[in-house]
């Protein structure tokens, strides 16, 4: 029989009325003929309020009892789905984390799932019972509780979906899908029908929000076809799969800005090997996030380094960079704080030709300036002034068509 | 090491205050030289509002799942009550039923404990940490979350003492500890500094609140010391433990009275071996309570029987009892509504005389009429009219001086 896991996010089950239009989901699926296996996150506010009742006790608080506090919400969850879908006449059975033995390291609060006992969930599928897990948690080997990070309740279900070999995982969200930008900037941006897990990778790390970018990672290296839909109506949302050779056929499948950037340079770097590896080592200390680094030689001993940041990472990242000038004696340092970044990505970019000049086309006949340039196999990123960057935006999506569903646009 | 066990109710852990309050008391402890193990109910009313947000989704919600659900309460608790001991720079650790394999029995709501981990929590103990447990939850062989129902983080607390062996284990509680009876009723009530565990056991089944009657057991029969005593304050409170020999030199320990009690009647019962026994079943599979049963001979073939419920159970009762009647040809069924119990209690009754003697003539003297008596070998109960019930407990409390502590009085 086939399987289909479906997740709901904290938003798709807020209150009693969202929990049974939740369960109504479920059912539509299980009277499909499918056995159903359902994911859950905490109930709208929940684990903010727990956090937040943590933080009053103790601002620090020990990792692994914020994580055993955290994992309250979605078994709380859980079992009031369970309850609503035995009122509404169907068998369910909730289960927390380590009752699947969703086994995952020791690292609490951003756990990576090793193991998920498939045959347990398999029995109670079996028996005709839909089988309804907490999302976002997991259990150590000495069965301590722990919880997966961000996008966490994504990755359960993702990691479910391909223990259980599930023909797709469904995750019930507040939109409609995904889209070729962010359409309250672009406000003509509409729903791909589907993407690649390569092209979704690059836009969720580039801020698209819709899926974290761990669960599409876990989704790629399985082959689990995620379907990413809206809770609240019955669109059929947008696909994230394997590449197929039509998505090939296509530029540009999406674009993204992330706004608050920042830019630091070092000038006159002696080229010693090492250096850039120092302060590259002391940014992940400092749980700084880079992005975007590029080094070029200006002279046979030196060289120039830039690399993007969070603009709020820039004060951090600026003393690392002090610190580096200071040892390495370079030549000066400077910092860029009014930066953004906007992302054209596509798989197509691997086999067809000219999205590059058509990018940079399209910013000059703008009259955005670019500031730097930086490209990986399917996608092309240039960091231009802050305030310019929603206009460059709109000039990208224009010139790529992104205002139309892909089998419509000429430039192809 | 000396262990102590240190239990604090709902009302105990209520807010962040709270919290921090309990969090000291355990650390006086660990100074003084214990290891402790606490054991926490969930926050005020939060048990409250889970049943509520469980009600609103199924009227009547599978057990199983109901348990799912209030367990997350004592576990947010736990695990905040650790993150303020480490806050106050302790080391502790929180755990819930399962992970210190609480094993019970698997019936949902009501789960009796068969073991408990007692190695593990010792472990713990013996790195210096304190180990919060999540009271009223275990887990069954499968692995499916329990509760113990009510009055269940009590028993958690007393069945950890007598596993890890501990001196004592402190009920913390929002009363100075167990009263001669009532001072609601009766203001001039003394506190008892300590209570043999049969009488506390006669007087939390005649409905003093302050233990429950599950959790005295336990104790009885693994031998923990058990302290009630208030949160707020640092009186010593009352020790249940066992009858030493000078409880036997006092007459009588407390007094109760049952408000809401009334009474049913069968009268000229044919003597059928069976009948009683029909009935009695009858009340308990419709869960009904029995009280007080009382059988005499009228003639050599026929019996009058009458026996006590709760006023909310009688009309159920009463339909039992006119099938009875109707089934075995009794001459007639009477029904008062309007009685209530009045019971003194005390180990000394065993070994001493003329208990029965004073409270009848206390009962006298103010003129409350006597509709039936029972006695067990450490109580003596009355049924009388209910508006006489609190006169009579005040009449009976200054015969037997319950307004004065043991050793002060006359009467022993």
């Amino acid at each position: 029989m086939a399987i289909i896991v479906q997740k709901f996010g904290g938003t798709s089950v807020a209150d009693a009325e969202k929990i049974r239009r939740a369960a109504r989901r479920v059912i539509e699926r299980k009277q499909a003929g499918y056995q159903v296996v359902v994911v859950a996150s905490a109930r709208g506010r929940q684990t903010d309020e727990l956090v937040r009742d943590a933080l009053e006790l103790n601002p620090t608080p020990p990792k692994r009892e914020m994580d055993q506090l955290l994992s309250t919400g979605e078994q709380q969850t859980v079992s009031l789905l369970a309850m609503a879908l035995e009122a509404m006449g169907h068998k369910a059975i909730s289960f927390t984390g380590a009752q699947i033995r969703m086994l995952t390291d020791g690292v609490y609060s951003k756990a990576q799932i090793k193991s998920i006992d498939s045959e347990f969930i398999r029995r109670e599928l079996d028996q005709g019972r839909v089988v309804i897990v907490a999302g976002f948690q997991g259990v150590d080997e000495r069965g301590n509780v722990t919880t997966l990070g961000r996008g966490g309740s994504d990755t359960s279900a993702v990691a479910l979906a391909a223990a259980v070999n599930a023909d797709e995982c469904e995750i019930f969200t507040d939109v409609d899908g995904v889209y070729t930008t962010d359409p309250r900037v672009f406000k003509n941006a509409v729903l791909l029908e589907e993407i690649s897990y390569d092209e979704m990778l690059e836009m969720a790390s580039l801020g698209a929000g819709v899926m974290h970018i761990r669960s599409v990672a876990v989704g790629k290296r399985y082959g689990v076809t995620i379907r990413v839909r809206n809770s609240s109506n019955d669109n059929p949302g947008t696909i994230i799969t394997h590449e197929v050779p039509q998505m090939e056929g296509v530029l540009v499948s999406g674009a993204t800005i992330q706004k608050d950037m920042a830019k630091i340079g070092l000038v006159g770097v002696p080229n010693i090997p090492g250096t850039a590896a120092k302060m590259f080592a002391r940014l992940a200390q400092a749980k700084v996030v880079v992005d975007d680094i590029i080094q070029t030689e200006i002279s046979p001993d030196k060289a120039n380094l830039s690399f993007m940041v969070k603009a709020s990472d820039l004060s951090t990242a600026k003393e690392v960079a002090e610190q580096i000038k200071t040892e390495f004696n370079c030549d000066n340092l400077f910092v860029r704080d009014d930066i953004a970044l906007i992302s054209v990505i596509g798989v197509g970019m691997r086999s067809q030709y000219g999205v590059a000049e058509k990018m940079f086309g399209a910013l000059a006949y703008a009259k955005v300036n670019i500031d730097s340039i930086t490209t990986s196999e399917i996608r092309i990123s240039c960091a231009v002034n802050r305030e310019e960057v929603e206009r460059a935006l709109e000039t990208v999506c224009l010139a790529f068509e992104l205002d139309k569903p892909a089998r419509q646009r000429s430039v192809t």
